[in-house]
């Protein structure tokens, strides 16, 4: 079964920074080979459901090695059984609705 | 590695009403023998990580079967490096702040 | 137009305890006299829109005070326009399905 | 107060294509001036709180005139009191953790 993942990891307590701790991430999911996208808000992942699922878990376990001690991750995950689903069509969706004249600027 | 997990899914398009679905995902974590508290926003959830995770991708699966084509899950996981973490806990240590006189009505 | 929600709130950095802060949450719910539930990962709430919104404006507001220098809240925001809703009768609706035979051990 | 919001705006039943709606919402923050960015599984948006808040009301209301009676909205809102944020650069310092030797392929 492949997924679309959104994760939000957010350490509880110490820095203020999580950037070192969502970079730690970024190259799991590198490491891997899932396809992904940071955001302001997340990483995006594509790729088939214990791979990524795997990559979540290795994302707590670093980040707690690194000395955080309490984690809360947001996780929205999309699975569609009718087609193939990707990251890049879901925003291009949207996008063709607000150019092709149909809800733009109506 | 124990985790908490809240667990909302949504099923996309066809019938309004989720709670069939809903009730499915409930026979699922019981199945497993994972303590669970249902709520007005979720199923909250409590056991060892890859238990709790099978659990979700069964519930994925389970009502992608019933004819569902298209979900949308969002989960918290909370995870802790210092010590035993509980559902109930988190209830309870709200809730003696609110009763110890410390803010209650201050 | 009636809203149910479902807050997160969470402070980044410092204290690795939430408690307090979550409890001056509550407290402003019961000011507003806003029918509230708290549970292991947030607190549901129920009534008007803008009272519902303004008590969260508050609630981040007041984290603040209290020092808290940055904090990320998660919101789920349930809306209906054909009827009303209610906490308690989301949840009733699966119990429901989980007693009457319908799923339950099915 | 200013804010970074995330919002995910979920139409229940019907329909099982959301751009549309989605479209519909962008429109929404782009007639009130507020600097966004979609992504496969939200919208980020930033501005003063009672802006951005009433452009997520205004996105409901309009959802619910479209013909869906039933929505669920994901929100993140992140707000800070130190120092100014911005989406930009959230993104931008986890970036550079990637790019300076710091944890890149360690």
């Amino acid at each position: 079964m492949d997924v679309l993942v959104e994760l939000c990891l957010i350490p509880q307590g110490g820095d203020i920074s999580l950037s070192d701790d969502i970079a730690e991430c970024q190259k799991i999911f590198r490491a891997r080979g899932l396809s992904h996208q940071l955001h302001a808000f997340g990483t995006n992942v594509e790729g088939e459901w214990d791979n990524v699922m795997g990559a979540i878990k290795a994302c707590h376990e670093r980040v707690h090695e690194r000395g955080r001690v309490r984690i809360l991750s947001t996780l929205k995950i999309a699975t569609r059984s009718d087609r193939q689903q990707s990251l890049r069509a879901k925003v291009v969706s949207v996008e063709e609705k607000l150019t092709d004249g149909h809800v733009k600027d109506a």
